[in-house]
């Protein structure tokens, strides 16, 4: 007999992402990580870079490394620090020279084993070595799993911001084993979570919803984990293959973002302040209770994003923000980079409802200098 | 009344490269930069950042720049050494960072204006930031414009060999200005021409045959240079639309360049000994000899090639490297990261006759041994 769970390690959901001579699929279950090594040399190369962090690599790189050389392949393995500060200029060039180094020609891979900014700095090296070699995400973060190792976005962070430096290239393959998911530290496991419930507040009540009443068993490593990360790879594989080149619709994904960054920025992104996720959680809130104050949204929308997101144990609100979230005039230039100050409008992602999230291009800063006011001054009553 | 000089001013000759959304023009004609300004400014952006080096820099990026300033356009410029070590990852980092500084945003425009280490660094510059905005190239030099201006490819160098990091990433205008030329160092000028012979020996043999007949005029700045110029930007154009990320025919380009950048590496790119278009130089003529000593192609094509090329000024043989060759394993070494040598076969681009190369792909390293082994023996008789 066989049990549930081992059905579903033969079969894991397979999330196709239709990008034409770019496609590709995202398998999503698990205990994948064991079968990876087969699954990976499927792809035809003759050598793989594994690419992988301090914190990764000791548990799975030896054994995805012994998997691929016993499919025949010539692998080597390169290793960097964990954390934001490895998606520097610095580290692409080790990335880059090591892949070389490896002799990895336009038909070999690189793999990106490890969180979201091993697969952004591998993706982005992938990218750039000989104009361009094929690459396969195995995403161990939730974060990763359900945002960043889908849609080819890549690339580093300069003195001016995070990720505006890299490339759009699609992986060839994305391997989420979501069962990597149990050893997650509860603060980076939130964090992926608030890029789920995003995908809810975008355009997908339903989900919004479903989440509100499963998000314990997600934590917990249920089937409703896996549902999870497969239905958030899908959303974000619809936006993806309408806009890859985020010329329009794409924005859509960046709900939360706009002030998520912004405190990204102001804590000189110090992890042990704010990571990602939080400054999505927080963005996210911040973006329904702004759209109430715009009067475009219920509060009662704001006040159930918020309610969600608590519970689930993530930040909300700037006072959340260890250390302090900086003045309104500072998170007013920390967003300038990235959106467009100059000549008056910014363009923000707001929302009408839970799902109904769009792009607001032509907001007047006064009314964003007079919301962020509004929270800093809601801080010391 | 108006003179031939004036009128091919008004009317540049205009090459297009009809790469569908991704389409350009190339203007090729003497006094070009004078109206370069209000060709750019025709684009529609609203910034220009302008990437150039100490020698062009001072001579032409105070005009462009006002000229664009005229034309409403926000400008900085940023200007790096001249030479090949300037192709590094340190100012990639460095025309990135200057690139953002100046709020450049993805409908705005990059400008590289100078020869091919300033449109390959400025050109991925482009490709990157933003994870990617436009940008036109000003090609100083005859060799970056008949060659490196045309076709998309950018990149820097890696301690493992030139242009080994870089992305495809094409123009959204190229202005070749010939009369630019005129003030060119002899040295470059040749260097220039070697690509423009290549051309002719690719596939067209009435392109070499004529470039017999007037180099002295192309190199002295008659209509022919500009005739030269197109043409060869036609020709380039004609490969890179068949083939624009170099899957296939693409390759056909590099007739010359796999003795060539053997060279370069062996001289360490050190440009007193040797700058790319002399190692093309030779590295045609090894080409065509190489051709014939596997008895391809007729020795008097292989001789009518070098004659040419000598008469031009350029180097022919292996013992024309100033300070040395290297010994015919050093050679083979330094051919072997850029072509796969593992399991046997290399592939060269080689020819039956003038005009009639072809890629070759199963050649015994044996024979390149034997090969040679020949020419440096030759050296020494």
């Amino acid at each position: 007999m066989t049990s549930a769970a081992a059905l579903r390690d033969i079969s894991p959901i397979n999330v196709h992402v239709p990008l034409g001579d770019r496609a590709y699929h995202i398998l999503v279950g698990r205990g994948l990580i064991e079968t990876a090594g087969s699954r990976i040399a499927a792809l035809g190369a003759r050598a793989a870079a594994i690419v992988t962090d301090e914190h990764v690599g000791p548990l799975y790189a030896d054994a995805l490394a012994q998997a691929l050389t016993a499919q025949g392949l010539r692998v080597s393995v390169v290793t960097l620090p964990p954390g934001e500060a490895t998606k520097s200029y610095a580290n692409l060039e080790k990335v880059c020279d090591a892949v070389l180094s490896a002799k990895i020609e336009r038909g070999d891979l690189v793999v990106a084993l490890g969180g979201g900014v091993i697969g952004d700095l591998a993706g982005f090296a992938a990218a750039v070595v000989r104009r361009g070699v094929r690459f396969v995400q195995v995403p161990t973060s939730l974060l990763s799993q359900v945002d960043s190792s889908v849609g080819g976005k890549t690339g580093i962070n300069s003195r001016h911001g995070k990720n505006l430096v890299g490339a759009f290239h699609q992986p060839s393959l994305v391997i989420a084993d979501t069962a990597l998911l149990d050893t997650l530290p509860l603060r980076e496991m939130r964090a992926g979570y608030a890029e789920v419930a995003k995908y809810g507040l975008i355009d997908d009540a339903r989900f919004f919803a479903w989440c509100e009443a499963n998000w314990q068993s997600i934590f917990a490593g249920g089937p409703e984990r896996d549902e999870a990360v497969a239905q958030s790879c899908r959303a974000k594989a619809d936006v993806v293959v309408r806009d890859e080149h985020e010329t329009g619709d794409r924005a859509l994904l960046n709900l939360g973002h706009t002030f998520g960054h912004a405190l990204e920025k102001i804590t000189a992104y110090d992890s042990a302040r704010l990571v990602h996720g939080e400054g999505v959680a927080i963005g996210l809130s911040l973006a329904f209770r702004f759209s109430a104050f715009l009067g475009l949204a219920p509060a009662t929308d704001a006040e159930r994003v918020e309610r969600h997101l608590k519970a689930a144990g993530l930040p909300t609100r700037l006072g959340d923000v260890p250390g302090g979230c900086g003045t309104v005039d500072q998170l007013l230039d920390a967003m300038a980079q990235d959106k467009k100050v100059k000549g008056g409008a910014l363009t923000f992602i707001l929302a009408r409802a839970i799902g109904q999230s769009f792009i607001a291009p032509g907001i007047d800063p006064d009314k964003v200098r007079a919301f962020l006011g509004r929270e800093i001054d809601a801080l010391h009553p």
